[in-house]
């Protein structure tokens, strides 16, 4: 083995591992396998011919600049038509506050270098999306964990986690990833109060923003953050970084995300993004704007809307069917997942062995608490499993959800440890 | 302006700034300007047409994979390339050994992530890479920089800073950047058993190995490292860790680089890189292989030596035409770039004002040491311009040079100040 080297890690390294998800995505590659398990969007819906029509496009009339080196802030046509994009939901923003990233998760990564100092807290939703953990950790960050219940983050609980003088909070108010909820309008006004009573900024992290398949759009913080200090100066603009991406509305193997920030923050991230990758690939920004332009991104979305919908239809009727009466789920109104509850302590482990002998993946809910294993939050999510329903195709969902009862039966049955339930 | 937010960044980010040059990309995209500023091929080298072919291919028949999540290692086939290309000069590589980033920058940044602990010291030449003091920067790298000559790094002043215990050693030993010289084949032995000797392995930076223009290639220091383990057992496997890239052989716009490293250290790199973007773009890794694959790097690599070739001709002789005989230039081998030295302590701002003004742009040396600005290092930075050759057609850069000189001497006249010549 190397020997100069491995004895030679950051300290920052010592607590990274391997993400679950990323690792279960090589296991849920098996033929014949049904896989609830990652957060992929279903191939069927790429725009192939649109993007075969915009590498064409892009290849005949500006190889020069699309295959060269670029401005690290990104492809300024991608990021204007972001801009205008995100308006339309209330987000006033220039070209200037935004930054193209190498998927939301860099947006992640660069947060975690700016503002994360070793041993500070971030506030985060329990549970919360875990690459968001895991691009903080390298930064030593700790945690504030803070429950949701069916209306989202139980702003109720923040006051005291806020007086503890977290950096900032992150936050997924739409369909958040695992748990599928959203959060309420009243508790997002109250939300972004909080954030100006405690001088806490807020992270928002929306990925899914766009898939909703029932009830109204409901305005971001980041709106009402400037829409309160349009009314009476009583908040600060800018207490909100925005991030979202086109991994779920075009393709994911695009690795095109985006923050929205002041260009201030904006400006320090770009000097960050220097250092970390120069810039996103200039080839992927220009084939993405091509494809999106023209309203075709929209017209796309609410195809993606009407599949997704009905998967989810699919997959919330074949729990009712198959599942017993003592297990739980939510209802989300958009985004990719849903979450499971089981109502005893069960052995989640066994569970999931048992389900990928039956050909069927999904994420136990344990990797989506911060500080995990430490007592109460490694039991908590331990009573958890996160479904995606956006990959596979209805009939597939109707029978992965037949072989994941089973599999879970097959448990329970085993089972003897029952522990009172938890909040 | 925003308050929460920019009252909060990290420790680290105290120090960062933007490049000198990627500020300077922008300047120099002002019609009519000739710029040996950037690191830039030229655009009349990429192979477009096998571009749309490969997208094609791509969009036909992979797309489902193309467009979705990937493996955070890297595209398997583009890996597999990766290790038969490198075997061919003798680094015996497996796909295991292989990570694939998005552009050798992010190799950086990985790099410094894994291994660089506030305070903890990197030897770099000097000058070095800027992007990789940038990369470094950010994790609170502290340097010590040692001497290149015309045979690159000079190890015979290596064994008091490796006494002093860096972290490990960052090398360009191909016409290294900015300098354009390269380590000559005795040094490349030294500096191999200086590192096993003292316990400080090396970073191995080559992102222009391939583009040798004269004279023989000689053996990276990865290779060196594994022969003498070969040898006779006396040397670790696996001190030395090689970066390359595809953005001078295919396009930097696709941000293709990677790393070779023991299966060991990929693993925790693979880590940080789920963390930091979760894997590079599947569709541009999807096309890269497509366009590289079947021998067409190869074919396509000995047209760009012919195109750069000329140009750096083209330049060394405008140099001796235009220049006056007191100012002195290396003469690369390869690569993108030459190092020009003017005789005194020029006031090199106002010579860069000065170009700017005739339309022709290059980098002030200063850019390329570490701990710049304290006293030595940016003194010696100061009389140094650097001048690439790869990205002006050929009667571009004659021009250019002509209006440099011009420049030079329209200052080297104002200037009162003459100081001796620094080592």
């Amino acid at each position: 083995m190397s020997t100069a080297w491995t004895s030679r890690y950051a300290l920052r390294t010592k607590g990274i591992t391997s993400s679950a998800i990323r690792e279960l995505l090589k296991v849920t590659q098996k033929p014949g396998m049904i896989s609830f398990g990652g957060g992929l969007p279903a191939p069927d819906v790429f725009p192939v011919q649109r993007f075969e029509e915009a590498c064409h496009k892009v290849l005949t009339h500006q190889a020069a600049s699309a295959l060269q080196y670029g401005e690290t802030e990104g492809y300024r046509p991608l990021r204007e038509l972001i801009a205008n994009n995100i308006a339309r939901y209330g987000i006033k923003a220039k070209v200037e506050n935004v930054l193209i990233t190498s998927g939301s998760q860099q947006a992640l990564d660069l947060i975690g270098k700016l503002f994360i100092n070793a041993g500070d807290r971030v506030l985060v939703e329990a549970p919360t999306y875990l690459g968001a953990l895991q691009a903080f950790d390298v930064y030593g960050a700790e945690y504030v964990s803070v429950a949701i219940d069916e209306n989202g983050l139980r702003t109720d609980l923040l006051e005291e986690p806020l007086r503890s003088g977290p950096k900032f909070m992150y936050v997924l108010p739409n369909f958040q990833n695992p748990a599928g909820i959203t959060l309420s309008e009243g508790r997002r006004h109250e939300l972004v109060m909080l954030s100006e009573k405690y001088g806490i900024p807020i992270v928002e992290d929306d990925p899914y923003g766009q898939l909703r398949y029932e009830g109204e759009h409901l305005p971001s913080l980041v709106v009402l953050d400037r829409k309160n200090m349009a009314r009476d100066n009583g908040y600060s603009i800018g207490n909100v970084i925005y991030l979202s991406t086109f991994s779920k509305t075009l393709a994911p193997g695009l690795r095109l995300g985006w923050i929205v920030a002041p260009p201030e923050i904006i400006g320090k991230l770009t000097q960050l993004k220097q250092g970390a990758d120069l810039h996103t690939s200039t080839f992927t920004q220009s084939v993405a704007y091509e494809v999106a332009r023209d309203g075709f991104l929209d017209k796309h979305v609410k195809l993606i809307r009407r599949i997704y919908r009905e998967r989810r239809d699919v997959m919330l009727e074949a729990l009712q069917d198959f599942f017993p009466p003592e297990v739980t789920w939510t209802h989300p109104q958009g985004g990719l997942f849903l979450w499971v509850t089981l109502p005893d302590m069960p052995d989640m482990k066994a569970i999931f062995n048992a389900a990928l002998e039956q050909n069927v993946a999904f994420v136990p809910g344990d990797s989506f608490y911060a500080n995990e294993g430490a007592g109460k939050n490694g039991r908590q999510g331990s009573r958890h499993m996160r479904l995606n329903f956006s990959n596979a195709a209805p009939e597939q969902i109707r029978e992965g959800i037949r072989r994941l009862s089973a599999a879970v039966k097959s448990q329970q049955t085993a089972t003897t440890l029952k522990l009172p339930l938890e909040v």
